[in-house]
């Protein structure tokens, strides 16, 4: 569940079940109704509001374009995923935070798995919302690239892996998403995603993982090892690295 | 030197030191002058074409839009990277053969520093030329993602894993880049890049490196033991996975 959507319940505030006011939730139905059976471009705000039977004012006090309309839940889903990076315990391992958060938006794409096949289908044709896509794609990456340059700070390269790390995270995660989405919202997509942030983990979660107090990277040993080389020159090699033997 | 200037070359075409034909270098000379002096919004193509002193059908005979003149490269050098990808030798280690794929890019900017420098300015300042931006990176990073798929191919988490490394690659080069183009384009911006690069390859370098005929990630063990683990236990562990002892 969403901290939005939470509130709103704390709040009594009636709500869909994919968390959107009902208003809000007509409009956004009534769109993607026009747009699967006209096409979008074909499609007006006029058409969008005679459908849904309000005003167009109402149209323009929840979405400030037609664009937006396609993408209703991103600024929710963005302001949660600030809130709960800022939200981090100071120990908490910082790969395997962004990767968490990374979660949040595969959540809002689970919560209507019908919709979102939808819009995935619709990105793919228009290329204006290709564009749009791209930039919300781009503030979640900046998000957690924020949090991590903030936990890097001061450390050799520290905006350089965080960046890297932020852009690997978002990649990994709309790799497995896409894949769920041109399965049609089948199965379990979170099983997927696991997957794919644990390749990140794997190849940048060790050395950021050492940031905690009392911990350093000269406590963790890496050793690579062919595996025709016998195990007595990797013993041998592992401790001289160790200082022991 | 690009593949597209060498041609220019060969053929005795005129160049300017951009590597761009006269005419067209003309146009994007007038239009930046322009867009620094009144702002990129005020400044109409009709603007643009009084000042080069050519006429519309020129403007749009190099450039579809405003907005392409103020990337006037890009496509020049997506397909020099695409050629160079495609020309790549088949035992090319893919992660430092999409790397060197990426330095075509840092030439393109390297090649006319202030014009870089002018455009980063403008880019930060006009919403829709960042948006613009967004979708030339993007496409920047699905060439680099589509070959890395077809080297690993068939590979367990090949499209995975060829994606997370080409978004890599692109966040490092662009760190390193805009690091550059924040200093106002002075020193040399290849030294950044390589160092920004070896990052990833060495986050991501290793395992792909073991493609070759007759090497396979089987044949490597990588052992992770933090240094307060007891050496007996990282050897039996290490015996464990070698199937050995």
């Amino acid at each position: 569940m969403s901290s939005s959507s939470a509130a709103a319940r704390r709040e009594g505030r009636a709500e869909s079940a994919s968390g959107r006011p009902p208003m809000r939730q007509a409009l956004v139905a009534a769109a993607f109704r026009l747009f699967v059976e006209r096409g979008y471009e074909q499609t007006t705000v006029d058409d969008i509001v005679a459908l849904a039977g309000v005003g167009r004012r109402s149209f323009f006090r929840y979405f400030p374009s037609k664009e937006d309309v396609v993408f209703p839940d991103h600024e929710r889903c963005l302001a949660d995923m600030t809130d709960f990076l800022a939200a981090s315990p100071e120990g908490a391992e910082p790969v395997r935070r962004v990767c968490d958060a990374a979660r949040l938006v595969l959540r809002m794409y689970a919560e209507d798995p019908s919709f979102s096949v939808q819009r995935y289908r619709l990105t793919k044709e228009v290329p204006g919302l290709r564009a749009y896509e791209l930039s919300v794609v781009w503030r979640y990456e900046r998000a957690l690239a924020a949090y991590l340059r903030g936990r890097f700070a001061g450390r050799p390269d520290g905006t350089l892996r965080a960046d890297v790390i932020a852009a690997a995270v978002v990649a990994a995660h709309n790799n497995a998403l896409r894949s769920w989405l041109r399965s049609g919202g089948l199965g379990d997509a979170s099983t997927e995603v696991d997957h794919a942030l644990g390749l990140v983990q794997s190849a940048f979660g060790a050395a950021p993982a050492a940031t905690g107090p009392g911990a350093d990277s000269e406590d963790v040993v890496v050793v690579v090892a062919r595996r025709d080389v016998p195990l007595w020159r990797v013993v041998q090699q592992l401790e001289a690295v160790l200082g022991r033997g």
